[in-house]
C-alpha cells in the first residue's frame, strides 16, 4: 500500500529539471483532444489531435475549451502548451501524476491541479487519477490522465442555450470541474462510511482475523483518502483569495461554497480516522477479553477435575498397607470427598464471577 | 455510526451546482410558516403556507420574522428566497441538512446555519437538526429541519411589551435563537457528563463486554457532538469581528458573551475526550489485571496438585519388584511427602504474593 | 468526575439572556460585604450587607475595595452592579460559577474571573471556587463563591501605612489578588508532585488494582487542574495587552511576572501529565511481566511432572502381558528415566531463562 | 541509532565560539577544487589544491563555480572564505557537518546547507551527508562533506552550448543543485516505500520476532529521514521569499517547483510514518490473536482429557468394595459414559466457535 | 522524579509580590564576587565580598562584569540590584532558581535567565543550576545557583589582548556565556544518546523489569530536558528580534548561530523522545512475543502429555470384565496407539509452525 501512496516519483529522478517525461501509469492507446468554442450565442465542438486545428481557433471569438485526455503523448501536450504559451514548470507538473494537489498563479493564466477518486467496488479500493487544470481570460485547458471522463455532463449543460456554464467565462466553467470532482469526493466518503459501519457491526458481533486485515486496510484508505483531499482545501482557499482578473467577482461565491465543500469533506475524513482508530483499541480489547474468557475456561475445567484425578490417583496406589481401601465405608467416603470438592469449587467460581 | 457522520451527503453528487435539492430525511407533512411582523409598539403573527403573504408584509413598517419549519418543501424555500433576494448557493446551503456550521457574509444579509442538538433517552444517543438563520436589516428569515420547535420561548418573550428582545432588531434576535441553541447543548453536555460518570463506576466496580461496548458508543458520540459543536465556536467568532451595519454596536457584547459560552462547550467536550479516552486504558488494564488473577488460580493448583498426583501415579505402578509398596512405612511416608510438598507449595506462592 | 468537570452549566438552559440567576452550589448562609475604602493617607473598613452604603463611600475621595463573600444572593450582586454601572452580562457571569476563566474589557472597567484552588488532604482531591473581579478607575469590585477568604492578607497589607498596595490603585490591588490566586496553583501543584511520586515508588514496588484506580484518579485531577489553569494564560496575557488607562504602566511589569507564573504553571502541568501518561504504559508492561513470570511458573510445572506421570501411568496399566513389570531390572530403569527426563527439563529451561 | 540521530556534536563543545572545526568523520583523503568558469559563450574547468588560482579567476568576466569536495582540509576552506570574504560562522557551519539544515541571508551571499541520502543498499539504512552552498551575485561556492559527488551531470549540461543553466547565473545553477538533491530523496522514498511494502506483506502472512525488529528499524530510519527532509521544507519557503537581488525573477517559479517538491517529499514521509505506526498495532493484535489461538487448544485438550483421565483414575483405585468393577456392565458403561462427555465437550467448543 | 520536574515553587507562596527569597537549596558557605573590568587596553579582576567596590569601579572607564557565584546571600544580591538600578521583580526572580528560562527587557538593561544543565555519571541523571545574566549598556551581572562556574574559560580568554570578547562589549560576552550553556547542551545530549543506544541493545537482546525502569527514568529524564531547553529556543529568538542599542548589529549574526544552535538541539530532543516512546511499544511486544512463546511449550507438552496419560490410566482401570487387558496383542497396541498419537501431535505443531 505504501507504494500506492507514493507513485514512483524517482522515474524523474536525475533528469534536467524541465524535461518533459510523463511520469505515471503507461498506455498506448491514442490520446483524444476534445475541443470546445463556446460564447453566449453558439456552441461547436471538434474531436482531433492535431494541433495546429487549436491556432485557427483560438483567433476566433468565444471562449475556448480543451481538453485532452491521456497523457501519455508527451509532443502533444508540449504542442498545446507551446500554443497557449504555458512555462515549462506547469507542463512538468501535468504530466506528473504522482504530484500533490496544488494551485499556481501564473500571469496570464491559473494552475490548478487534483485528484479525481474512483471507489472500486471489486477490491474494495480507492483509485485516483489527475486532473489539471490552466484557467486563461479566454481558454480553459483541461487534462485528464486516465479515463472515464467526468465532465461529460458538462459538455452538455454548454449545449443548452441558456446554461450559466455558457454565458459565463472560463473560470465558472473551471469552478464547475472542480465542483464535480469535489462532489465525486462525497460519492468516495459515502462508500467508506458503508465500509466503516459494516467493519464496526463486525468488530462488536463477530471479530476475527479477518477484520484486523480489513481494519488494516481501511485505515491505510483513510490515510491515502486524505492525502488527495487535504490539499484540496488549501486549493480552494488560495483560488478564492487570488487577487487575480482572471477570476471574476461572480465566480468567488461558488468558489467560496467550494472551499465549505472541502472543509465538509475533511471533516468527514477526520471524523472517519477518529472513528477507525478506536476500533482498533476495541479490537485488542475484544482479543483480550475472549483470551480472558479461554482462560476462565481452562481454570475451571482444570481445577475442578485436578483434586479428583489425585484423589482417585491416591487410592490407586498398590501399597500392602492401606487401612482405606480394605475398609467398606472406604469408597462411599471417597465419593462424597469428591463431591464436597466439585461443590465447593463451583461455589469458589461463583463468588469469583468466573461461571 | 459512521453513516450518522456523514449523512449522505452524496445524493445531491452529480447535479448542476445551484440545483435546489432537499438532502435529507424526506417527510410528506405540510410545511407551517409562520410569520411575525415587530416593532416596539405592536406585534402581529401570521400562520400560512402562502408566500405572497410575505410580499405584502415585508412592504409594512417594523422588523418581520419568517420561520419555516420544514424544508422538504423546496418551491417554498424558493419562493422565501426570491422574495428576500437571497443568493442560490444560501438556499442550496439552507436545503442541504448535512452541511456543517457555517457563517456566510453577503452585502444585504448574513447566513448563519447551525446545528440543534437533542438528546434521545431512549436509546441514549444524540441527534441533530439543523437551523438556518438569514438576518437582514428588517428581517430575519428561519429554517427549521425538523420539529419540535426550540423558538416558541422567543415568540412569548416578543408579546410581552418592554422585551429588550422586541425593541431591538433582527440582529438581537438572531442572537437570542443562537444562544437558545447553545443553551441547549449544555443540557446534552449536562447528559453526557452523568452517561459518563455512571460508565466510569461500573468500570471501576465490575466491568465486562457490555462496558466495552458502551464506551464505543460514547466515544463516537463524542466525535459526532465535536463535530457539531467546534464549528460553532469559529462562527461565533466570525460574527462578533464582521464589520456589517447589520450588526448593531449593542448586540456585540451579547454575542462575545456567545462566544464564551462556546468555548465553554467545546473546553468542556475536549475534557470528555480526554477522559473517555483514559478510560479505554484503565478497561484494558484491568482485563489484564483479570487475566492475571485466573492465571494465578490456574497455576496455584496445578503446581500442587500435579506432583501430587505424580507421587500416587508413581506407587500405582505394577512392577513386581517395588520395595516400598511392601514396607509397612510406606503409606505413611508417602502421606507425609504430599504434605512437605503442599506446604512448601503454598509458602512458595506466599512468598511471592500470589495467594 | 465527569461532572465536576461540568458542574451543571444546564441549570441556567431555557433562560432569557441577561437574566441573573446563581448556578452554583446553593447555601443559606447570610452574604457579608467588606467595603474598604483606602488612600495614601488612610484607610477605614466597613462590614455591611447594606448596599446603599456603598453609594454613600462612593462619592467620597480614595479607592474603594468592595469584597463579596458569597454569591447566592442574587439581588446584592444585582445592588452592586446597578451602584456602579456593571452591564448586566457581566453580572451574569459573575453569578455563573461554573464558567471558565476569562477576561472581558468594558470601557469604565475590566472583568476578570478566575478559579481558586483547594487541594483537600481528605480524599486527596482538588476543589474550585470562582473569584470574580471588577477593575474600576477608583473602585475595585471582588466576588468569592465560597469561604474561605484567601484576601485576608491584602487587607493587613493594606492598613501598614507604607505598602505599595496602597499608594498604588485599584489595578495593582487586582494584580495582588490574582498574583495570591496563582501562587496557590502552586501550592496544589506540590501536593500534586508528592502525589505522583508516592504512585510512581508504588508502581515499580508493589503495583496492584488499587494502583490503578489511584492512576485514574490523578489523571482525571491533571485534566481538571488544566481546565482551571490553561485560561489564566491566556488571561494574563491578554490582561497585559490590554489597552486600558485603568491599567497603569506602573503595573505593567508585575502583569508580565504573573504572566510567567502562569506560563511556569501550565508548563509544570504538562510535565506532569506527560509523566503520568508514561506511568500507565509503565503499569501495563509490568502487568504482563508478571503475568509472563506466572507462566513460567505453570509451564516449569507442568513440564516436568506431564512426562513423569505418565511413565507412572504407563506402569499401572493392567495388561497381563508386560514384560517390563516382570523384569527385577524394570522399577530401577523407570527411577533412571524419570531422573533423565527431570534433568534435562530443568537444562531447557535454564537454556531458555526461565529459571 | 540514536547516535546516527545526533552525530557527536559534543566534539565542538568548550570551544571559542568562531573557532573553525571540523565536526564530523575525519579523513585522510586529499581535497579537490574543482573550478568552473562559465558564461554564455565560454566554459573552463581547472581542478586545483590552491586557493590562489581562486584570486586570479574571481577577477575575469563570468560566474565562478567552486566546488570543494571532502572538509576535514580547514585551512583550505578557511581560504576559500577569506577570497569571497565570507563570515566566520557560515565557515564554521558548512565545516559542521552535524547541523541541520539551514538557510542564511547575508548582504552579499545568501548561505544553504541541506544534506544528501544515500540508501544503502547492503544493511538496508540511510546514510546522509552535508552539502553547503553559497550563492554570490557572480559566484557559487559548493562544499560537499563526502563523496560520490552528485553534481557530475550538472558540469556535463554546463559544457553543452545552450544550456539554460549556462546562460542563467549562479542562483539557477543553485537551484540545480538543490534539485538534484531534492530529486534523490524520492530515490530514497521509493526505496522506504518497498521495505515498508515487504513488512507490510511479512506482517499479515508470517510475522515473529524478526518482523519487529524491521519494524522498529523502519521507524527509527523514518524519524531520522524526518529530521533531513522538514527543514528543507521551510529552507525552500524562506529561500522562494528572500528579498534579495541574489535571486533573479526568472529563477523564482523554479524555487517554487522546489517548494513543491519538498512539501511532497514531507507529506509523503508523514503519509509512511502514519502506516508504519499503524503496523506496530496491527502486529500487536495479531500477536494477541496467535496467543488467543494457542490457549484455544491448549484448553480444548485439557478440558476433554481432564474429565476422560478422570474416569479412568476413578476405576483405577484399589478399594476391595467398589460394586461396579465386578460387574459386566461396568467397563461398558465407563465406554459410554467417556464418550459422551468428549462429544458433549466438542459441541460445548463448537457453540463457542473455538473449533 | 515529578518533585523534580517542580522543585518547590511553593516556598514563596504567601508572600508580598517583590518579597526577595531565595528559593532554591540552602547553603551556607560563603558566596564570591568576582568582579572583572576590562576594556581594549586593560583588564583587571577582583574576588570581594564587599559591595561597595561595585560603586567604585561603575565610575571608572570600561565594561564591568560582576559574577556572583552562589545565590543563597539575599542582601548581597540585592546590594547588587541597588548599585546598578535592577527592577525589584528582577531580582526576585534572580532569586528563584526554580523558574523556567525567560528573557526579559528593560529600559537599561535586559535579563536573561536559563539552565546549566550537568550529566552526573554516577546514578545516571541530569541535574540543572540557573544561570541569570543582566545585560547592561557598559556592564554584565552574572548570577550562577551553585559551582562549579563555566565560565573560567571566558576570564581566560579576556586575558589575552587580542581576543575578540575583549574588543566586544557586555553584549557579546552575554552571547559568550549563553554559547557556553547551549554547548554543553549537546554533551548532555550526547550522554542521553549513549544511553539509549544500550538501552535499545538490551531492548533487543535481553530486556527484563530493570530494562522497563531504566525505559522510564530515560523518559522522564528527556520530559525535564525539555523542559530547561525549549524556553531557551523562544529565549534565543526573542534575543535576535530585540530592538535594543543594548545588542549592537555585529553581535546579532552570532546570537542567530545561537539559535540555530537551539533549534538543533530541541530538534535532536524531539527525535530522542520519539525513538525512546517507539521503544516502549517494542518492549511491550517483545513481553508478548515471550509470553506466547512459553505458552507454546506449555500447550505442546499438555496435548503430548494429556492423551497419553489419558490412554495409561484407562488400562490401568481395575475392571473384571476387560477383554483388551487379557489379550497378548493389548499392550503392543497401546504402544503403537501411544506412538501415533505423538507423531500426529507432532505434524499438528509443525504445520502450525510452533515447533
Amino acid at each position: 500500500m505504501a507504494r500506492r501512496a507514493y507513485g514512483r516519483q524517482s522515474q524523474k529522478s536525475g533528469q534536467d529539471p524541465g524535461t518533459l517525461v510523463h511520469v505515471g501509469e503507461p498506455s498506448s492507446d491514442k490520446a483524444t483532444l476534445v475541443v470546445t468554442l463556446f460564447d453566449e450565442t453558439a456552441v461547436s465542438r471538434t474531436e482531433t489531435s492535431d494541433v495546429s486545428v487549436l491556432e485557427e481557433l483560438k483567433g476566433r471569438p468565444g471562449n475556448l475549451w480543451v481538453d485532452l485526455h491521456r497523457l501519455h503523448q508527451v509532443p502533444l501536450v508540449e504542442a498545446i502548451g507551446n500554443c497557449f504559451q504555458i512555462h515549462h514548470l506547469v507542463l512538468e507538473d501535468i504530466l506528473n501524476t504522482t504530484h500533490r494537489p496544488n494551485v499556481e498563479s501564473y500571469d496570464d493564466y491559473i494552475f490548478v491541479s487534483l485528484k479525481m477518486l474512483d471507489y472500486e467496488a471489486g477490491h474494495e479500493g480507492i483509485s485516483s487519477r489527475q486532473i489539471s487544470l490552466v484557467i486563461g481570460s479566454r481558454f480553459l485547458l483541461s487534462f485528464q490522465e486516465k479515463e472515464p471522463d467526468p465532465f461529460d455532463i458538462l459538455r452538455q449543460r454548454l449545449e443548452s442555450p441558456n446554461s450559466k456554464v455558457r454565458r459565463a467565462g472560463p473560470d465558472y466553467l473551471a469552478y464547475c470541474m472542480l465542483d464535480t470532482v469535489i462532489d465525486n469526493y462525497f460519492v468516495v466518503l459515502d462508500k467508506m462510511a458503508e465500509r466503516i459501519e459494516r467493519l464496526e457491526e463486525e468488530l462488536l458481533k463477530n471479530p476475527g482475523t479477518e477484520t484486523l486485515r480489513v481494519l488494516h486496510r481501511v485505515k491505510t484508505d483513510l490515510i491515502l483518502l486524505r492525502r488527495s483531499v487535504w490539499p484540496v482545501r488549501e486549493l480552494a482557499s488560495r483560488l478564492i483569495n487570488e487577487d487575480s482578473p482572471l477570476i471574476k467577482d461572480s465566480t468567488r461565491p461558488y468558489l467560496r461554497d467550494l472551499f465549505d465543500h472541502t472543509i465538509h469533506a475533511v471533516d468527514t475524513l477526520e471524523t472517519f480516522r477518529d472513528i477507525v482508530s478506536g476500533m482498533l483499541d476495541i479490537y485488542l480489547s475484544g482479543v483480550n477479553n475472549r483470551l480472558n474468557e479461554v482462560m476462565k475456561v481452562l481454570t475451571v475445567i482444570a481445577t475442578i477435575f485436578m483434586p479428583l484425578t489425585f484423589i482417585a490417583g491416591w487410592y490407586g496406589m498398590n501399597f500392602k498397607y492401606m487401612p482405606e481401601l480394605e475398609s467398606p465405608w472406604g469408597y462411599p467416603a471417597v465419593i462424597v470427598v469428591s463431591l464436597v470438592v466439585v461443590v465447593s469449587m463451583l461455589l469458589f467460581f461463583r463468588h469469583k464471577r468466573w461461571i
